[in-house]
């Protein structure tokens, strides 16, 4: 293979959402004196709604809005829900602005300070553009573009995600490989011709996880440890 | 002003086309053995084929077309108006990527830098976002992400150019600059609300350069020396 570009998913590849979202969240509710609401549980319940608001888009149900906004009306549900009062919409956009602030796995920026030496280096993520540059910027991520669903116009795993990355680099799927922790979406860009790595991320989904524990052989060419023996097995 | 970020223009603000181009071209001539041919005219005569190949999208007589390939038409013609013969279409490539390989500014590089301390930079440029992320890597352009024609699907000055890339941010236009040395595009920015800032480059079109040698005061909120003194009148 003659690599040219990585792609990577982003949440729960490169930054760990979950121990982040709830923990920026805890910290605000902290400050807005509310109480007696589980903020990993409400993390948890705000990623659940996330497929199925991005099904909405890839269905054709919905003309192709970004995940900032499928975010919101997610957590317009929940505080719903909850039963959580008192919040200002100022307030509101600013829980939904903790997906700007989720924190990179340890190995995260090492390695893609490693592979940018050698590959173009970019998000390919469900996460819109100001999304993805936000948390870039306040985690170090050295991102040489944004990629992915607001450059495509389209979600992961749909093809056009995929293909519209590889077209926008100017490069052929065969030179770019997709890096994640999620065998379904290496299998989706597999099938698309990308070459695949896949990095193993056990506790995305806290200790109990029982999903993504392996890479799946049928669709990953590469399987790395972390970003670091990425780096190493790439040759930066 | 409540600056959050700032976009910039490329080609003749961060970096010297005209010397970088014709030298470019004249190199890879000597290589195949092409004389007679003079690389600056030739880069110049580019350059004004520009404009009017854009023009053909943004009248909408023609569907939204990447730079890239309108370099590839101009320089077919130019090729053939020349008549410069013998060469493969793996040879035009290359010559077409020749703008993939522009030197920036001696000030650029270190201006971008301490910019992107305090703000997100990005380029609003109606280059494609593989010519942006190609000269980025070879020029060590430190960019948050690539903004402009490809992300907004239409060409500067239409308004969309810069609103999209606003939006695309997150930001409204009045937290936004856009940082260029041309006044019309300033003038563009300014219609739809943006902050700019003027940068002198008196000698983009060589010794006898007789345009945007000053700012217009009518568009310019900051006029600048360089990007160092840029960054120096933005508190970087």
């Amino acid at each position: 293979m003659d690599i040219r570009a990585c792609l990577f998913d982003v949440f729960g590849t490169v930054v760990d959402w979950r121990t982040s979202a709830s923990r920026d969240l805890a910290a605000f509710a902290r400050q807005k004196g509310i109480t007696g609401v589980d903020w990993l549980e409400f993390a948890v319940e705000w990623r659940k709604l996330y497929q199925p608001s991005m099904e909405e888009v890839r269905s054709g149900r919905r003309a192709f809005t970004i995940l900032d906004v499928l975010h919101k009306e997610s957590l317009d549900k929940l505080i719903s829900r909850y039963g959580i009062k008192g919040l200002s919409e100022a307030d509101i956009q600013h829980m939904n602005h903790a997906w700007h602030r989720l924190d990179p796995w340890p190995d995260a920026v090492a390695g893609l300070t490693r592979l940018k030496s050698k590959f173009i280096i970019a998000p390919c993520s469900n996460g819109n553009i100001a999304l993805m540059v936000d948390m870039a910027k306040r985690a170090g991520l050295p991102w040489d573009c944004i990629l992915g669903a607001e450059t495509a116009r389209a979600y992961k795993p749909m093809p056009e995600a995929y293909l519209a990355s590889c077209r926008q680099l100017g490069l052929e799927p065969a030179s770019v490989m997709m890096v994640a922790a999620h065998n379904h979406d290496l299998r989706a860009a597999k099938a698309q011709g990308l070459g695949t790595a896949f990095v193993a991320r056990p506790t995305e989904h806290g200790p109990g996880q029982s999903t993504d524990l392996a890479p799946d052989p049928n669709c990953v060419d590469l399987p790395a440890g972390d970003f670091i023996d990425l780096a190493a097995k790439l040759g930066c």
